[in-house]
């Protein structure tokens, strides 16, 4: 809980904090020459008071699990975040004058390489919705520590923001607490509701929070909103602070056009910085004492989920399609271990994680149709430790494709899970098909990208997703298909089986999921002309493993077809060539090269040319 | 505008006219074996009103450019926008038994293949933003069309609706009409907020907009409130509307569980049918007539862009970014015909638009910080004849990924720009640069890629993309650059500029935008040493200059290197990869392959393995 409003700093004292981290703000950007100092002045007093009148935290170990947190979802605001911070003690002052060079952490825009920021902020409109995730692991841990988002005006038109608000109010979140700053100025013009306060309290209300507007550089109504919020119950808390940008510097607050202008070295920042030191005032009262959390409590032992995982009951041949396997594979690592959380955008009856809810409804968060909060949530509660596995169909989670790359930013733990892969979904059209979902979760350069074919590397899959560290995406299928490993496989993450291979093979074939089964099939045919193919299940698409490749490739002629029910670019054919690059092998790639259309799956694969038949083709095609 | 209501058919008449819609959405589904007839049903007396009592239009000429526009954005109720553009006779009622196969256009979410479909939908919450477009085209052409968009319920947790709403208040677009379709019931589960129509209506008030809570099965409000809708002034119109899921059929009415399933064919679809042809009622009405626009107007002839564009100032060596080339590039489209219309999510003064918006600020679309709004804009502007330009930040094109996708779904022409593109933006961090947009565009199959590297080029691409049909992406640098081409240098879509060539070249290196200054300075270090690269700028990178890089390679041993400031996965060294799959070379990708961090340009340039410190050294490796 936060700080009780007895043992506060004196409003003397929290403005002069305030108005050391303005200076401070104004020191580092104009040291950087670039950055944002106006956007931090019209912040300072609100983050003066979150920091030494209201939160509980401990600068020595900021990640803390019972402290109270702070995301500064404005992010081009991280000079105030640094002095601040600084300010309380966590590293000294002079530091930030290091802000946005190559040796220091203290980057252009907040992330999780200090060990104070949980989420990497700077593309707007994800702060709300990852403390909504780091809001609700305070319950899966059965903590009372508060989070505290702070909203720059202009990114409340992300609807992300909407989204969140909407997960926080159907959650009851009331250890929730977001403050707009409201300074009425965006990057290139005024805001669409320049200082109309009422406006945020308006539209938040509707979305069913609690919300006040306030004057947002009186400390007296600061502290006495943080104190009606925090005594809100069953809904989250909404603060409209209004500001205004640079405050403190008179020739520049409230003006245009100095959005993401430091102040020119020398004359100008040295007046700048005289201006505000003379707004110290004089006081006797006690200094700010930041109030700790206690001590940490033992936390239990993490499970081993690779190895501890049940053996599953299918058997040989059976006819289960990888998305089935997602919810079993959920509900034992669900109950290996209370880190496990599954998330979902109603289609938990598509994705099967429906069977998690119904065995940890507690540990199962429904952001209905809203795949960023989704992900935003899912981003929160990685950073606080949890395993969060949000699902969805894969091509609806292009739809968190920045929050994706943020969360590659931060190196969060997100198990993203995509079900309903490719044309061979069949009848339901293009807009369902994820067609580009390999692409976007392989540009995330520490994403670990899963493909697997049947239901029992499926299962495994997603035990190796929880104990691979960073964010995961498994591509899950909508087709059944047959069961081809033995239920006690492993399935080594950068691994690779070789299915079908002879001494006198003469072309690679590399595929995964329903393509592999292609590939089965085209092995038979070609088989009986005796024309060998090695066909390679490359279940692990990120990363690939490349010895094998390279080791096929030279057993067969330099002659590899990659198949995949996926676009051309950036899936399994560009992951295989460049495993491959060095070699002067052909890698010729089969994979949807047009907008697909409606049609039975079988017809699909067969006319988007990555059926058995176009891949029998093809090994002619590179034979002849 | 739309029917006067005195011209309107009977209650009876349009009654009748929905029981037949929910018949043929419940015949086409069962035919099928898949769909969704229940959210037909809850729909299908709005529908009824809407195309029998509402709308303008011409069923033999869907596209008329007077005509009201209709956006079905709850788009798996596809099966009843057949049916009521089958009852207004655009094709025999029968072709609905076609649905979701490969023959026919009648998909299981409805595309632009089809005659009447503006937009593809599926992707939920991108109607809204697409019908704003839309409605914002009536205004371009100066016709006094509506627009209608048809919600489901759920779908207004995408924060996309909301972006929309802010969009469409700002713009006071009171030519526009949105019904949400409130059955209360999602894919798995309820909606949270069942059928409280009110909690609607409080939200789109609370953001602007008119609204009105009614029974969407009684015709006499829905009637009443379209009405009411068309006479408010100066702000868009909501109307929510309470009805049941699978209305008209008493075993599943209302009911859970009935989401996207088909009736069995034989006794259940049988028994349907009739209980529901048992609904018609007795009349002696007069039938349904339905209002044509008038006559289409003569449309001016189109610019030739590409011929027409007047010379850049700019001498060769100029420092000039490419992102500053955008604006002025804009500027002379804008000139030349009226339909170039440029959008922006405040950042105009760094992308350079905002030198559009001073000479045209009538066809300059102001979304704030909402790229999912102005890119689902733009697609509706494009559906209509506009050539819209949306443009961002490179990374924050990436909130519109689904969009974008969608887009291409429908060969929509949007004319995306992104800046700030890559490592060499610097000082920011890595929430700031586009390290994923060329994969990202590049997995759109009929999307044109373009990535400039002066400003002339750039000036050029942009008159390009405008004369290319379908959607475009043109990446934008943030740094200056010298211009290397002269003003009047042609840039054809697949074509590429040899820069440095001679016979004696060992290696070829392909870059494109800041990359290929370091490629030209790597030229010249290893010159000295006698050592020849050819330098190539692949301005083109989809669809790339296939003929020109395979003659590149084999004339310099087949050894390539790419570089590009982007990650390594989905972009230009994948391009090249590909274009030259079956010449065995061996293609070096260097990209950058770590989450980045802030610092100077060059310094990141260097740290990533993308300077021409890095292309020597790859130079040399190739060489052994």
């Amino acid at each position: 809980m936060a700080m009780p409003s007895s043992s506060r700093p004196s409003r003397d004292v929290l403005h002069n904090l305030a108005t050391q981290l303005r200076i401070d703000s104004v020191r580092s950007t104009s040291a950087a020459g670039s950055g944002h100092p106006t956007t931090c002045l019209s912040a300072a007093d609100i983050v003066a008071a979150l920091f030494f009148a209201e939160m509980r935290f401990d600068p020595a170990d900021p990640q803390h699990p019972e402290a109270d947190r702070f995301v500064l979802s404005k992010g081009h605001a991280a000079p105030i975040l640094y002095a601040a911070w600084a300010a309380a003690g966590a590293f000294p002052r002079d530091e930030v004058l290091k802000l946005r060079t190559i040796g220091s952490d203290l980057e252009g825009h907040p992330t999780p390489r200090l060990p104070f920021v949980d989420v990497a902020t700077g593309s707007l409109g994800q702060g709300l919705p990852a403390a909504i995730g780091i809001a609700l692991n305070a319950r899966r841990i059965e903590s009372d520590y508060r989070t505290y988002a702070l909203l720059g005006d202009g990114e409340c038109a992300e609807g992300s923001v909407w989204e969140a608000a909407e997960v926080a109010a159907h959650e009851r979140l009331d250890n929730l607490c977001a403050i707009v700053d409201v300074n009425g100025l965006g990057q290139s013009r005024a805001t669409q509701y320049e200082h109309d306060t009422d406006s945020f309290v308006r539209r938040f209300e509707a979305f069913g929070w609690w919300a006040r507007s306030i004057d947002g550089h009186d400390m007296g109504q600061i502290l006495a909103a943080l104190d009606e919020a925090r005594n809100v119950s069953g809904r989250p808390a909404l603060i409209a602070a209004r500001t205004l940008k640079g405050k403190g510097l008179a020739a520049i607050e409230g003006k245009p056009g100095w959005h993401g202008k430091a102040l020119k070295k020398g004359e100008e920042t040295d007046k700048a910085i005289a201006e505000l030191e003379a707004q110290y005032v004089k006081t006797t009262d006690p200094p700010a004492a930041i109030r700790k959390p206690a001590r940490r409590r033992a936390e239990s032992a993490p499970a081993d989920f690779v190895a501890d995982m049940p053996a599953p009951s299918w058997a040989l041949g059976d006819k289960v399609a990888t998305r089935e396997a997602f919810g079993p594979g959920l509900v034992a690592l669900g109950g290996m271990d209370r880190r496990i959380v599954a998330l979902d955008a109603d289609v938990k009856n598509s994705t099967f994680s429906e069977a998690f809810e119904k065995f940890y409804p507690d540990r199962f968060i429904q952001s209905f149709i809203a795949e960023q909060a989704m992900v935003g949530v899912a981003m929160g509660l990685a950073s606080r430790g949890a395993i969060p596995f949000p699902s969805t169909f894969a091509c609806f989670l292009e739809r968190a494709s920045d929050f994706i790359r943020m969360a590659g930013i931060s190196s969060l733990g997100v198990k993203l899970a995509g079900s309903h892969a490719g044309v061979s979904i069949g009848e339901d059209g293009p807009s369902q098909m994820a067609l580009e979902d390999l692409a976007m979760a392989r540009g995330v350069p520490n994403c670990t990208v899963l493909y697997p074919s049947d239901a029992v590397s499926a299962y495994r899959l997603v035990a190796a997703a929880a104990a691979t560290p960073g964010p995961v995406y498994i591509r899950l299928g909508r087709p059944k298909t047959p069961v081809i490993y033995p239920s006690g496989e492993t399935f080594p993450i950068g691994g690779s089986k070789t299915l079908r291979e002879t001494s006198s093979d003469v072309v690679t074939v590399v595929a995964a999921g329903v393509t592999l089964f292609e590939a089965l099939a085209a092995h038979d045919v070609l088989a009986k002309e005796n024309v060998g193919i090695r066909v390679i299940d490359a279940y692990s698409v990120q990363p690939i493993d490349g010895a094998t490749l390279v080791a096929a490739g030279r057993a067969t002629g330099g002659r590899i077809i990659t198949v995949e029910d996926h676009y051309a670019h950036g899936g399994l054919g560009d992951a295989v060539s460049e495993a491959v690059w060095d070699q002067a092998f052909r890698v010729k790639r089969l994979a949807v090269r047009e907008i697909p259309r409606s049609g039975q799956p079988e017809e699909l694969l067969e006319r988007f040319g990555i059926s058995s038949r176009a891949i029998v083709d093809a090994v002619r095609e590179l034979l002849g």
